[in-house]
């Protein structure tokens, strides 16, 4: 561990490649022999438009998409978005479906119902405490879209594969996924990502919408919610949030030029899943809470025998150089973040521990 | 100049202190012997909490703010306040004053007209290019608040100082000048400020809010456009731009600590305008466009004989270390940016650059 840092499992903000902070750190009081830090370019700057230009383009690279979608940069994370997303997509009669697994579903369904929009919730996993991903759904062959978020960091879960929507474009929320496997891109209409877990710091969120999508926004709105706004600006309507598309531009680089890809990550990552997952399975000491075929591999969320051992769990993972360990106030437990900058030297450690942990308490 | 740093006259994205840049750099792979960025902790932790806290408290203490106001942390810019302003405080049937002094407030004007809002625009100076502060205005005593604009970025005006509005409470969009000097806070109900000019990096806007404009506040809004939610939360309702809240805190810090406060700030920025404006008076070259009683003590606007002598001007200043001097693009000419972190040291060598240029070229 370089520069004393310890094995970082938080649920976000979260762990961000060394190399990436290395490089961030070199450029914040001279950026590139300007005179100036990365912080203090103007946003109309030569500069600045090769940063957000690269970050663009090395994300439409890295998902494979095609001209039709548009990756914008906005302010006021995944929550904004909960908002936005019936403000533009919803306008006159239309309707929504939403999908409800938890915590961030259920809020994205609360914003739409604080606006007077139509909405279906189609589906639950409420009955089982969210621990799963619901199956077989119908949906509305009339909805505006599906909503969905495919990965939830509280209970755990995770869809392993996205539903047929009868060509019903798929809204999600993929905060805590993003970039850490393919996608078909067939299936969707409008992504959104809160950086600070997979992509960047906290302060920004990656939009991919399609440009069919664009011609659903109601003229009428303020300019600073309407989707065309950033896009027709290239997210510089006004000004953006620029260390933070900096960081993203740099983490996106890092997922080309040093993993070789979303395949390559996805490969990865499912090995820092089955390394995890398949020691707890061997164990009764340790728990996973999410059902087997729902799975997160990005937040796996375990408990232990009783509270008072979590409790000891987690404070001796932290004097040992794991942070982050604790489950979210919400639930309490254990959790550990393995997003695609946690390493698989990361979890081995993380299992070697929880190996002696069992020994001594078990 | 450390660091082959250059003097700074950006607009915004702006110059910040070096010493606080370099405090940053240090704590980007280990922030206080956590093991991890200030990038990577959560905004759940005891650590984030400090951040914050102390962001908050700095800003009171700098601005004698009293128990009666909030600071908060919200993102968008000073743009999101343009919409979230009236969807905020013009609720039912109330109608709101606002002064036209060009650019930021006409977008901030047309931001409500959007929403159908009722707006008395009770004084402009766009008779002359918005070179001047309008005078002696009549206010309307059943306002919700009298809107004002405190320093325009692009123009080169500041209000020296802020109407009489018979008690009806200022809402200030101070984004080019938040910080730069005391206020006489019995006025304002409301103070917001895009932080990358004078606090911190772009990607967060600081919200000053009176107690008893928030019973303004209607309940049916979005969350994330709700203040309520905002101040109810410790700006934590959702996950923070935490670097731009860490920034702001080390400038609040820088300005107290390294600087002395207000006062002391004002005393300096005055000098500093003293120098150039009392410069370009001396001479026939160069010409401040804002009127004497109305020019900004942030951005000095002014132009040269010719459009061909304000290019190579502002070419031959880069040459020589002197970066940002380009006026904004809606209207041409010269403009430094002398915002709190750009010392009398780079005014005075804008000064002797200034009177050799037009030695050479007069």
């Amino acid at each position: 561990m370089s520069h004393n840092r310890i094995h970082n499992f938080n649920a976000g903000p979260a762990a961000l490649p060394t190399s990436v902070l290395e490089e961030v750190q070199e450029s914040l009081l001279n950026f590139k022999g300007s005179g100036m830090s990365v912080t203090e370019i103007s946003h109309r700057s030569k500069q600045f438009d090769d940063i957000i230009n690269d970050a663009v383009e090395r994300t439409k690279r890295l998902l494979k998409l095609d001209d039709r979608f548009k990756v914008l940069f906005i302010q006021g994370g995944a929550s904004m978005q909960f908002c936005m997303i019936p403000m533009n997509f919803l306008g006159g009669n239309k309707s929504a479906d939403y999908v409800d697994t938890g915590t961030w579903s259920t809020k994205a369904i609360k914003e739409v119902e604080i606006q007077g929009k139509k909405i279906n919730v189609v589906a639950s996993s409420k009955d089982k405490n969210y621990s799963y991903i619901p199956k077989g759904i119908s949906f509305n062959k009339d909805a505006a879209y599906v909503h969905l978020t495919s990965n939830n960091t509280i209970k755990g879960t995770q869809w392993a594969s996205f539903p047929d929507t009868n060509n019903v474009p798929i809204v999600s929320d993929m905060s805590s996924d993003i970039m850490s496997r393919p996608l078909d891109m067939d299936k969707f209409g409008f992504i959104y990502a809160g950086a600070q877990k997979n992509i960047g710091p906290s302060g920004l969120c990656m939009v991919i919408i399609r440009e069919d999508m664009l011609s659903m926004v109601p003229d009428d709105l303020p300019s600073m919610l309407k989707y065309s706004t950033y896009s027709s600006k290239n997210s510089m309507y006004n000004t953006p949030p620029c260390f933070g598309v900096y960081m993203v531009q740099l983490v996106m680089k890092w997922l080309e030029e040093t993993i070789g890809g979303l395949e390559k990550m996805d490969a990865i990552n499912r090995k820092k899943g089955e390394t995890l997952y398949g020691f707890m399975d061997s164990s009764d000491f340790y728990n996973a809470t999410a059902e087997p075929d729902s799975r997160s591999l990005m937040n796996v969320t375990f408990r232990l025998p009783s509270e008072d051992l979590e409790k000891k769990f987690i404070d001796e993972a932290q004097k040992n150089g794991l942070g982050g360990l604790k489950g979210h106030r919400s639930v309490g437990g254990c959790r550990a973040s393995i997003y695609n900058a946690t390493g698989q030297d990361a979890v081995d450690a993380l299992v070697d521990f929880m190996k002696e942990f069992e020994k001594k308490n078990g």
